[in-house]
Order: C-alpha cells, then sequence, then structure tokens
C-alpha cells in the first residue's frame, strides 16, 4: 500500500459552511475573520460568526490572513548547530516561549555552519515575511553578519558582529567568571587555579578576567603559575591534575563541567577527595553532567533560554536596545557539593 | 532608543520592479513568479524575468505563492520537549534536513507536554495548510494521539498510537538489545548481566527480550540472577556495583550511558578496572558521556537523525507504509574501548 492511505479523511469545513451556519455572506465572514475593525457587522452577526467557526471547527487559513494583513506571525531562527548540540536547544525553547506570549511562531533552521544551507535559510524566512530573524551559533563567539539578514529586524544570539554594528545578546563570560571564582574565596580558598579552554575566544578571555576580577576585590595577588590551558574537555581535565597539584591550589575553577568530570577522575586515580583534597568548579551546568557527578558539581550556568528569551524581546523591541548594543545576560551559580563548607586556607 | 532603530534600511524590491525592468506586465511576473507551466509566456520574457528578479534580488512573497497553490511548503514538528533535550535534538536536525530535500520548511513548536500548548500549537500548523505534522516525544513511549493531529497527515515519531491505528516510526529496541549483548558474547562472555531501568517502557522490554534472544541463540542459558534493575542514571550504576559483583558476572549490558557512567564510578572505588574486571556496554551513544568516559564506552546508538528522517519521509509518502504501521529504526553498535579483546571465559 502506499502512503495515500494516509490521507486525513472527512471534509474540510469551509467559509461557505461557517457563513450558512451564521446566516451571513461569506464577505461577512472574511471580515470578522481577519479583524476588519472597521467593518460595518452588527455584533450580533459578528457573534454567530464566531460562534459557528467554533461549533463547526473551522480553521481560517492563516496564509490568507498574512496576505492581507501584508506581514507573518514568523519569527525566524538561523542557528549553525543549535538544535543538534547538547544543551544549547534551550535557545530554542526561550526563544518560542517568548514568541509565543506575543503571538508569534518560530520558524527554525538549522545550518551546520554551511553557507548554502544559510543563505537559503534567510531567503526562505524573507519570503515568508518574517517579522524578524534571530541569527544564533551554538557556542559564544563573533560572527560574520550575512548580508541578507540586513533585509529584516535581526538580532545576534550567543554571537555577535566583529564590527560592532549589530544588535546582538551574549552570555556575561566576566561576570560568570568572577560568579564562580568568588564561590570558591567565600569558601575561604586563597590558592585558586583556573583550567581555561586551549582555544581563544569570548569565553576564554571573558572567564579569566572575571577570575583575576574577583582575586582583586578579595585582595589576593594573581599568580600566574595557577593559570592552566587545557583542551574543553574531559581529557583536558584528566591530564591537567599533575600540574595543578604540582601548583599547590586547594580549589579550581575549571573552564566547563566536562573539564571538571575528567579533573574528578584524575584526582580519584590519585586516592583524592573532593572537595576535601581540591574544590571544584565548573561551567555551562550541562546537567546530565553535573547533577550526577560524584560529588555533584557546583557550578556557573550558561542562561541559554534567557539568550533565546531576551533575543524575541530584542527583536519585537519589547525590552528597548540601540543598533549595535551588545545585551550581556548574567550567568547564575548553581550550588551543589564540590566545594563543600567554608573554612580558612592558609595562603600559600 | 528604541528598537525602531533595528529597522532594517532600504526600499524592497517589488514586483512592480522586476516588471520594469524586464520590460513586461506585473501579471506577467506574476505567472512567471508562480510556476504557471500553462500560462503563454515566451522563452525569452520568462528568462527576462528571472534575470531581473537575479538582479535586483526580488523575494518572491511566499505567502502568496501559497495561497494561491493552495497547500504551503511547511511541515509542522509538534514536541513535547525535544528541542530541550540533550540529544533528541538530532530528530529536529533529521527531519529538517529530509524536509528541505523535498523542498519544505519544519515549522517547530515545542509543547512542554502541556495539553493546551499542544492544541493551540497544532492549530497554528492546521491554519498554516501544513503538508502534515510529525508529533514526536523526547523518549519512546505510547502517546495518545491529539483528535486535531488527524485533521491533516502525520506520522508518530519516538512514540506510538496505544490503539495502533496510527501511521509511526521508533527505534527497535529489541534489535538493540541483541545488538549490545552480542558485543559481549563475541568478546567471549558468557555470564553476562543487564542493569535494566525500573521504569516500564518500550525501552525497558524491549532491550531485555533482545538480550535474551541473543543469549539463546548463543546458548548461553538465561539466568534470572544476572538480571537488575536500577535508576537508568549515574546513580542507578553506581548503586548497582555490589550486586553485580556478587553475581559472579564478567559483563554487563547497562540500560544506558549514564548507568554505565556511575558504574564505572563504583567499580573504581572497587579498585576494578574496565574492560579487564568488568566489560560494559551501554546504549544511547550520549557522545558527550560515551566517548569521553575512561576508557571510552561501547554503546548502542539511539537513531534519533534517522527517526527525524524517516519521519518526514512516511509523510511525504516517498517511504511506502501502512496508516496504521509501527515502521522501526535499527540501533546501530558505537565500538569504543570497554569491551576489550575477544577472550574465553569460563562459564560459571
Amino acid at each position: 500500500m502506499t502512503s495515500e492511505t494516509t490521507q486525513h479523511s472527512g471534509h474540510p469545513v469551509t467559509m461557505r459552511d461557517v457563513a450558512e451556519a451564521a446566516g451571513v455572506s461569506i464577505a461577512t465572514v472574511s471580515l470578522v475573520i481577519n479583524d476588519k475593525k472597521n467593518a460595518r457587522i452588527g455584533d450580533d452577526a459578528r457573534g454567530r460568526v464566531r460562534e459557528a467557526i467554533r461549533t463547526l471547527g473551522y480553521r481560517p487559513n492563516a496564509l490568507a490572513k498574512n496576505l492581507v494583513s501584508g506581514h507573518s506571525k514568523f519569527i525566524g531562527l538561523v542557528a549553525d548547530a543549535i538544535a543538534t548540540t547538547p544543551f544549547a536547544g534551550q535557545i530554542i525553547h526561550g526563544a518560542q516561549d517568548e514568541a509565543w506570549k506575543h503571538g508569534y511562531v518560530l520558524l527554525v533552521a538549522n545550518t551546520d555552519g554551511n553557507a548554502d544551507a544559510e543563505r537559503e535559510a534567510i531567503g526562505m524566512m524573507l519570503e515568508h515575511k518574517v517579522r524578524g530573524i534571530l541569527y544564533s551559533t551554538w557556542y559564544h563567539r563573533a560572527a560574520a553578519v550575512p548580508e541578507s539578514l540586513r533585509e529584516t529586524d535581526f538580532v545576534l544570539v550567543d554571537c555577535f558582529s566583529p564590527d560592532g554594528d549589530a544588535p546582538a545578546v551574549v552570555p556575561d563570560e566576566v561576570q560568570g567568571g568572577r560568579a564562580a571564582t568568588q564561590l570558591l574565596i567565600d569558601s575561604g580558598h586563597t590558592r585558586i587555579a583556573i583550567i581555561n579552554t586551549t582555544t581563544p575566544s569570548p569565553a576564554h578571555e571573558g572567564r579569566l578576567l572575571g577570575y583575576r576580577e574577583a582575586l582583586e576585590d578579595a585582595g589576593i595577588a594573581f599568580d600566574p603559575s595557577l593559570v592552566f590551558d587545557a583542551l574543553p574537555e574531559q581529557e583536558g581535565g584528566y591530564d591537567s591534575v599533575d600540574a595543578l597539584l604540582a601548583s599547590g591550589a586547594t580549589a579550581v575553577f575549571c573552564h566547563n563541567d566536562r573539564v571538571a568530570m575528567g579533573l574528578y577522575d584524575g584526582l580519584r586515580r590519585r586516592g583524592l577527595s573532593i572537595p576535601e583534597d581540591m574544590a571544584v568548579v565548573g561551567f555551562d551546568n550541562q546537567e546530565v553532567i553535573a547533577a550526577h557527578l560524584r560529588p555533584p558539581l557546583t557550578t556557573v550556568a550558561l542562561p541559554h533560554y534567557e539568550l533565546g528569551a531576551k533575543g524575541v524581546r530584542m527583536l519585537l523591541g519589547v525590552d528597548e536596545h540601540r543598533r549595535d548594543e551588545l545585551v550581556t545576560v548574567a550567568c547564575p551559580p548553581v550550588l551543589r557539593e564540590s566545594i563543600g563548607e567554608a573554612r580558612r586556607v592558609p595562603t600559600a
């Protein structure tokens, strides 16, 4: 058999059916559906049409309605890999929730970073007369703004124009780095290491800056021998253990939760305990990892949901911003058990 | 300043601009854009219109085009949490790639399992005259088919109707369970445990059945004392270690990669090595975990990308199926290092 058999059954309810049930003309039904406030239709007839629509289960043709109004209720979301990465899908979630709140629907296109796919996706969205487009990357970085984006309103999400000429919303890496470091300072540590990523990026620079600022505010001298770079995944954390222990650090801020996970393995292999022998804080709050390590990992969350929601609010003008503004969203700490109680550690 | 300043600049190219550049009437431009094959337009004029569209960067109004053709090029994807779970986002990815291949665009709505949001999402899609709807869940389960879905073509993805009256595509849990167990048998093990989930589900029943079938085919007697149930996350694996070791098993098939991750921690705490003291195979292929454990975890992949792609092919009739058919997609093994080389183990 063919898929023809999956065809839905039943005759769809038409505008004519509604008109007959309401005892009005098709033109009147159309005016009610398209919400023409000035049309001279009695409240009684309008009420009968609405009642008939409800009773019959008539579905107005949104394509026609959008054409009449000259615009659609779509917001486009172009992403390089967002729907397929472990946790940045929260950007979609936040954008969608916020879009719905304002009566908009999300058109999602994933481009895998392919320029042709990207051009095609943006073109498709423009042809559907979207209200605007969110252009998003799966990790925080500079991104060249595709020329066609400028044919409509747009907001960059989790990325920014290197030329500083486009509205954008990104995580506040500096504040996040400060927050992570502050948790360790508050717990009494003074010899605090950072295992940063080897990749130059806003996360690399921003978190390191936040780390330095927090130390400075606490009156702890910055010590370059406590700064390590490693691959931003489990293997990087695991391979950093020897150098970390040799440094005399009693606490460490890891570039992300995956690095912390590898570090856990490396510390355990040496027979060391967390947080007794080493207090650890991560970054990202990748739930499937952070919440389930032994002990559960205290970390700082990347605010993906809020990035998506904020992007929509900026696009719709609900939240005001300048056309070239780089808006940041705070990265909140998530407390679990890898730091332990406050204590006093002698300065090395 | 307000977001008004983000308004894009420039006058959009109109159909009139195209007509003037091509030296034809607006009606002719419209006919070319809407691909009216029977319209009497010379190849020369048609070519000039297309050239003008390209040169001017005119974007046809897809809303108008869809209205003329009576249908849209949308496929809806309604998901209960798909865009927000660590790896089921691959369903979106597969669906979108396949939809694009056939000239369709994906409208994505995430409902968080909320019935009102679901009704609204399906209603919105019907009003946009979608070609059909994929209805998807973030883990394989039975799902009641919302009544409004039956107003259009639809395919259930990663879920199925308990009444067996709807087309669906789901992972082949039995084959996956067989594949996982077979890897351990091929490596010479005969005392093979399974740590299953505590939750009744197609994954629970299917993988256990596959485990039993593989043992039976290999002439290994099924031993109920080798079947354990645990929470399907790290804690469940960790807490199963004592019972697992007491059973005399030399190899274990874990319900998912998270259980395997917890088991790794538990075995290590006992000073045991993987795969020397215990061969381990997982399920899911959750990359961020499986590929980065020590040793990297051999597992069986949930075919999320293929579920999405197959769903679209079924919906469009590219792949034929019966209207009530439950189509399964194979779960492929992913070989890493947690089983080790083939060896002979004496039967207990």
